[in-house]
């Protein structure tokens, strides 16, 4: 396995990104579906746009575990300079514990705050990339309201200051729309199904 | 955006990895169909291994482009400890020219050599993870059959020595069945359909 054993590269140092000026605008990606991928896709994009040199917003809606750095592809991507990596959101995984459903009122309020930073980033936060991992499953189980995610992408839509890619279950009808880019990822089988649990390293 | 910013952690120093002697053994991914984040998906499941502490054996079939990291994410994760990063095949994409498409002599002997390289990863690398990138691809372009590909799966299934992803347009009704996940990434919207090419960072 020494093939191509070239001494690893640094990513480039990070530079305040200036969009293309050319007819290629940034473009709103959405990952959706029921398969296992999406956030993962995301992490990858993450990592490709780091690797260019960008700076990068990765803004999860409630997902929880910000303290623990449980989600094991934090630690990896938190370290790259040029990430700022945000988790919102109430814990709903606790060792040993059922999966907590439901939306209580503190859900919604750290939905919220997670939406109010998305702007804040879009605004002039200059990143070259935002992601908002799992807005749209925010929206899925009532925390945030469509319309409240439809503001957020006319913000894009007026400027394309970088660009921006949203996780979740499903997307309306108008962002499929508006989007460059949809890819849907289908649970075609899922080791869960068979009674596997989530594995540290591998699912989170 | 200065929310959660504690210092950036270091991945986990990289240590052997201990298959898990539970019920719950390593499983065969797929990551299959038309859509954007096949590749990008493996790379996230990279990144979260890497952070976890795995080393990773990350092997691309029918790439080309290995001397000169204008994929992008290579950047990033072959600075990672425990990354093992090999790309195989022949140039498809030159600036300036049209993509080559076909499969020739060339590209099979690459092919060949890249599935070499994973049956010795298999066989005791010590990986925690290996990925083989568009592996499922190079059987689609007839670069492999389908028979090598699966020689290799009954490898991993005779030991299940570690996880294993495979990558690529679709996968045989055996893989399919042997595999504990299996996601279709479905094109439900694609930039380049609206002729916006390739773009440095995004795409690649």
């Amino acid at each position: 396995m020494n093939e191509d054993a070239k001494a690893p590269r640094a990513p480039r140092k990070s530079v305040p990104y200036s969009p293309p000026s050319g007819p290629y605008p940034p473009q709103l990606h959405l990952y959706i579906g029921d398969g296992k991928g999406k956030t993962t896709a995301a992490v990858g994009l993450a990592a490709r746009a780091l690797g260019y040199g960008m700076k990068v917003d990765f803004i999860q809606f409630d997902k929880g575990g910000s303290e623990d750095d449980r989600y094991y592809e934090r630690r990896l991507l938190r370290a790259a300079p040029g990430m700022n990596w945000i988790a919102t959101g109430l814990e709903r995984m606790r060792p040993g514990q059922p999966f907590r459903f439901g939306a209580t009122d503190e859900d919604r309020r750290e939905a919220l705050r997670a939406l109010a930073l998305a702007r804040q980033s879009l605004e002039g936060g200059g990143a070259g990339l935002v992601v908002l991992d799992e807005i749209l499953s925010a929206v899925a189980y009532r925390l945030l309201r469509e319309e409240e995610v439809w503001e957020l992408a006319e913000l894009f839509l007026a400027r394309r200051p970088c660009e921006l890619a949203m996780t979740g279950r499903r997307a309306s009808p108008r962002l499929i729309e508006a989007a460059g880019l949809v890819t849907e990822m289908k649970c075609v089988k899922h080791c869960f199904e068979s009674g596997i649990p989530a594995r540290p390293g591998i699912d989170y």
